[in-house]
């Protein structure tokens, strides 16, 4: 895969820095996150403006170019991608190792005194803003807001904004009506004396309004802001979608429903103007809610004293626990996945011996299983189908140019997920077609260690998830291994494969206790740079445990695995688990086998039943 | 234990709070920290303020007084002493549990509109003021510096602030001189373009100047502050104590040094007026630096723009990685230790049976033999002697009215250490002198695999504490179990048995990366109200691990106990170990015999010796 060649584009980008068309004063520099306005992590073709300056396509990064400079942080999961993909105009800061300088650190150190620092203020975070802000403020510089993007100055055929039809969702897959989702969210309002919450993030408002879209690619969501009131509601979105009947009747805008649920439909890029309508009206205590992470421009509509910022928004908190209409959704949609998958590695294990089947051709005949099953809507995120050193790049998405055969020779990692209308899925498996080496059977069986140790872990209610991070480690450490990335991520209920506000990481963020309901990842794995790539996950419940003591009666939790794709025996030592960890792995597949097992027989997939009850076989100690 | 009767005192402060001679306007609510000028954990008892007007005198906790409401915010440690001290004039807000609301939030929950909250600015730390003052704003209230203290208004009696004579600490005892101490602080404040440091943490001073104090009881340190320059040295302390001659060779203060070693000796209380005169003559980039947990009123006294503020100052950064001179200390410090405690439990053996022995007995004895050894000089905190239900309390302190006699029927549980003048110890057994029921032993055994779990722990280098602090917990957490503290702490080199920047907890705090050389404790336990505590500490050093492999060559650590003192075998439940915890315990109490053994012999203590050897047979599992 060939770099992308920057120079001209930086040359260009330098000297719209220094116009004074775009800019009061010439900026020293200019920063690019890889954000959109609503703060997205996957975003659309025309938000890409990091990837296109930089040509690092990964979903995290951000790109600061200064008069002479050029780099770009990343995390572990794109190190390699990212090096592949820059130019030698860019340097590479790799977050998370102990040398690496944060951005501001790094802008103090190379910057001129009393440099000015430019950035689009719809696209940067707020919170972000202002640490930034702060650290460049103590050292003589200054964060300068940037009206005109300077990536679209230079960018000459810059896609326009997608804005595709909605999907209505009943309540017989949400469970629970938008009417009663805004009344719980007034009430939220109330506790905290807020007369408004504005919607930024896009799977808040599709959440919100049990509307799904397709702007985005992998996220079913929409381009639209809301701006909710103790009685009223607007909804800031484009294009002719509110001619749709079944969206009209969905949202009652013909009918007439009381003033508090007659939504008011305005055009998208109307959110800063009315905001700032609303805020000359208020009442000396009234509060404007917002997430922390709005765009600074839009937070900075919003007086201070009037601001009322959470890290996490009401919607956020009440779109995390899933209900139960929504955890029977994301069962279902999980057995189908397990069904695609089945078929695909019984079919895989025929064709990969024959030697014509690439990454590229695994990616091609999972998408298209999956999308024989009901109420298939998408994939959740790019198919990483990755063989030997390509495994080892965390994120890795194949393209023509690096395309890969799979052979007999090498381990093959599939982490991959589809949208379903009842639910996401995100499953991660590694397999070997031939015979793996002791080694990489060691390195897998240390990572299953890791994943059964965080799956079926008992921890007390209201414990954070990153506290359960380590024990996915630890078996790791103990060979002196590790992985860059963290351990599971919140998934939504046919929303978002990334979902706040929980989590399983090292790194230290504000993640709210895990609840029964919630629903997370569970992906530990092991990396070796130009070799393979190992990672096992599964998506799991948050789910009451029984304990035989319950201290100060605050009752436990545990996790349920939704997915239920076998993982490949052969790739496993069994003589490094222990006996708990064996039958772990034997309850698995038992369950694996009884649920899914149903289904295929009903799809009259029976070559791959015959698979699946092989790969289910129960396991045990060499002797 | 009766409460203290707090009702006259509250209606006194509560005048104060409205009394125009201390306050400019009436204030609503009134904050009384736990700490001193200098955020000390440990206080003198001038400082006591929060004790005083509440009557609960454990080492952490906040008072808020409203003109109807007393509230007094502290962690699980002090729960049942905080209810068994206090009145019914205030409610106990347990801090850690999930509806306990924040102390801000609670004063915007109970304070009429736009009210004023009071707060001696000498006391609060900046950080604190400023989340407070933040959330206070917000809801339309205010956080009013009020420089009179109004506890010492209401305290008739109040004592006067201690100035003992010091100690000086050779070369031999801290490896490194002052004078090269503060030229590696220099150093660190040339490469953050700082031009002075102004060191307000207690501990800081005596380890920057290698001197001891004993203001503060169990801490060796003493009131004073320093602010450092590119090439001054100011010390602020009162008393006669530089004209001890000992203190005046070490300081150098008759001879004539290289002016950017020579100390200027100020009174104590003249810091804020020499900080003003020094920030009155600042050029317009330079940068004072002080810790982000110095007083409002210190920080307040350094304009913003010249402010350097960290978490954790160099002087704390450079004081947690202990050199070989101090690790040396610190180990035979521990040997002396373990002598003292092999004698008091040899003694406990034969006494408890008689039933005479008490916790005070226990705690009287235990710094006797102490005392015996050499470079003694105090406790480093006070003797948790506990038994049966008292030791439920997590930081119980036995006195007269509670103090309980020992019985061969119930858990004794002793938390106690000593400042030497090599080291500083802290170390918790929990034993039974009669026999222990099954579930005190299957309690005790899921401790003692949470303390193996964590002193065990292989980890890469770059890992923080907060990490592992689950470790020690998953036994407890499978079984419905955990225990409402941290896991371990900071251990200074003769200096405060708390220490930052690192440690073990689930609480999210900042804590730095272990690095080898750092030395905490570990301590996980477990808590049964009104019945029984169990908790097994030991001292640890962060040692290099040696792995099979060494992943981007970070290399591994793990810990070496330091502690020598064996953990009793009667108390577990060798059944419920598994082969490698088994091993660890042989080889720890090994370890305890080859080191402690020849000490005991030395002193000729042939009897505790005896008992050493008995107490550190080999175990095995049971057939």
């Amino acid at each position: 895969m060939a770099p992308k060649v920057t120079t001209d584009l930086l040359l260009q980008l330098r000297q719209a820095m220094k116009n004074s068309k775009y800019v009061q004063e010439t900026i020293q520099a200019y920063i690019v996150p890889s954000g959109d306005a609503h703060q997205s992590e996957y975003i659309a073709p025309c938000d890409c403006r990091r990837e296109f300056i930089s040509g690092f396509d990964g979903s995290a990064g951000t790109a600061i170019i200064t008069e002479k400079a050029a780099a770009l942080w990343t995390d572990g999961r794109y190190f390699l991608q990212a090096a592949q993909q820059m130019d030698s105009n860019w340097t590479l800061m790799k977050i998370g190792l102990k040398k690496t300088p944060t951005q501001e650190d790094w802008l103090v150190s190379v910057l001129p005194e009393g440099s000015k620092v430019g950035v689009d203020p719809c696209i940067m975070a707020a919170d972000q803003w202002k640490t930034i802000s702060k650290v460049l403020k103590s050292s003589g510089h200054c964060l300068v807001p940037v009206e005109q993007n300077l990536i679209d100055v230079v960018w000459r055929d810059r896609p326009q904004r997608p804005c595709k039809p909605l999907m209505t969702l009943s309540v017989s897959y949400t469970g629970v009506s938008w009417q009663t989702k805004i009344k719980a969210l007034r009430a939220k309002m109330a506790e905290r004396k807020a007369s408004w919450f504005v919607v930024t993030a896009l799977d808040e408002v599709a959440w919100l309004f049990n509307l799904r879209g397709s702007d985005v690619e992998y996220n079913p969501v929409f381009f639209a802001y809301a701006i909710i009131g103790t009685d009223t509601i607007r909804l800031f979105i484009d294009g002719n979608r509110m001619a749709d009947s079944s969206v009209r009747l969905h949202l009652l805008l013909d009918s007439h429903p009381a003033a508090e649920e007659k939504v008011q439909v305005e055009p998208y890029g109307k959110v800063l103007g009315v905001l700032q309508t609303i805020c000359a009206g208020l009442a000396p205590k009234e509060k404007v809610w917002l997430s922390e992470r709005a765009s600074h421009a839009l937070i900075g509509t919003v007086p201070k004293a009037h601001r009322l910022l959470t890290t996490y928004t009401p919607v956020c908190l009440a779109k995390a626990v899933k209900n139960a209409t929504e955890i029977e959704g994301m069962k279902r949609a999980h057995v189908k996945d397990a069904v695609a998958l089945c078929e695909l590695f019984n079919w895989l294990e025929k064709e990969v011996p024959k030697g014509n089947m690439t990454e590229l051709g695994v990616s091609a005949k999972a998408e298209e299983l999956r999308s024989q099953q009901e109420d298939f809507v998408d994939l959740s995120f790019g198919t990483i189908s990755s063989t030997g050193p390509d495994a080892a790049i965390i994120h890795y998405k194949p393209i023509p140019e690096t395309n890969r055969t799979l052979s007999i020779n090498e381990i093959f990692l599939l982490d991959s997920g589809a949208q379903y209308k009842d639910g996401t899925t995100d499953v991660t498996r590694t397999m070997h077609f031939g015979t793996p080496s002791a080694y990489e059977k060691e390195c897998f069986t240390y990572v299953l260690k890791g994943h059964i140790s965080v799956s079926s872990a008992v921890f007390p209610n209201g414990t954070k998830g990153h506290l359960l991070d380590s024990f996915a480690r630890s078996v790791l450490w103990e060979s002196g291994l590790d992985y860059l990335h963290g351990t599971g991520h919140g998934v939504g209920a046919f929303l978002n494969v990334h979902e706040e506000p929980c989590g399983i990481s090292y790194k230290t963020f504000a993640d709210e206790p895990l609840e029964a309901g919630m629903i997370i990842s569970d992906e530990p794995g092991y990396y070796e740079d130009g070799s393979f790539g190992i990672r096992i996950e599964n998506v799991v419940l948050v789910i009451p445990a029984q304990t035989k003591y319950n201290f100060k009666d605050r009752g436990s939790l545990t996790f349920e695995p939704m997915t239920l794709v076998p993982i490949q025996s052969k790739m496993i030592n069994f003589d490094l688990l222990t006996q708990k960890e064996r039958e772990w792995v034997n309850s698995y597949h038992q369950k694996c086998r009884d649920v899914v097992g149903p289904e295929l027989k009903k799809q009259g997939r029976l070559e791959s039943l015959q698979w699946l009850i092989r790969e289910t076989q129960p396991i045990a100690k060499a002797h």
